[in-house]
């Protein structure tokens, strides 16, 4: 268990699923929406454009928090589609899990931390996808996703990097070359 | 002063800063970041990317929080330029500023509330960048900033929605002859 899941004190919360690697933990137009903590195995999660191409959002494996925040947030239909690369178990919270859960003062502090982190983290990405070379953008998903190169297939990474499987190969080899 | 304002009891926050339209706030490699306030005026921040072309990060105007959160958080070097569009006043809020303000509980849990949003509206830019044609960006836009169009320079607009100027005045006819 990671520290998230201790500052949320994520044991105590009931709702334990299992999914099979393959299958749907959400998919668009749902009217219900939670966030999900991993609490082991690997999900992805994707939206498909009006032409019919698949875009990763994000990958979340053990320790991570996924779901469609903003579904949850403003009470809306799903958009996001979120499956399973490995099997997995998750455990499902409630929307006000943390007013509900009557953390300490303290608690709600580390998790207002680490909550301003990951804005941090989208901000770097939504930088990367507006500014950056690919070779930057593929160099910070290996720092927030150290563990995942070896876990998940190379046209994923492309996709959620938003470039070519062709030009992700050709940075790896690249790298691979420099080394 | 809107709900946050309110929330993070902001008026007993004593850094208050004033700003010329034009000045810049913040510049990128600063080795100290803050989260800045804005109690009236309007922000934007931006990158220069290695071939010189400017991408705006996000606009920021009365009740917003803006600033380099990765940055912050990480205590990194600055990345993004934030300028004022108008003359403005800002609060800079200190790092640990939820936590030093002794906000209660209640507060505590709203802020979250309001953090939880920042990051589904961060989690909504993402998936507009990664897979959106312009004209559903632009009305998200509208949506995000509906006071802003006529405060913000149209290529200004452009540059945030990661389009060329020309895509979105074809938008705004488009939509103002469907009206």
């Amino acid at each position: 268990m990671n520290e998230l899941g201790k500052i949320l004190d994520i044991e105590t919360a009931p709702n334990l699923k299992r999914f099979k690697k393959g299958e749907f933990i959400q998919q668009p137009k749902q009217l219900k929406a939670n966030a999900i903590y991993i609490k082991k195995g690997l999900t992805r999660s994707y939206i498909i454009d009006s032409t019919g191409k698949e875009h990763i959002y994000m990958f979340a494996s053990e320790g991570w928090i996924t779901g469609d925040i903003e579904a949850v947030e403003f009470n809306e239909p799903t958009t996001l589609y979120i499956d399973c690369l490995e099997n997995s178990e998750v455990i499902v919270l409630k929307k006000d899990y943390p007013k509900e859960a009557d953390l300490s003062k303290d608690k709600l502090l580390q998790n207002m931390k680490k909550m301003s982190r990951n804005l941090g983290k989208m901000q770097r990405r939504i930088l990367m996808l507006i500014g950056s070379p690919a070779v930057d953008r593929y160099n910070y998903f290996l720092e927030t996703y150290p563990e995942l190169p070896n876990r998940v297939p190379q046209k994923m990474i492309a996709s959620y990097l938003g470039i070519m499987p062709q030009t992700l190969s050709t940075i790896r080899s690249k790298i691979a070359k420099g080394k």
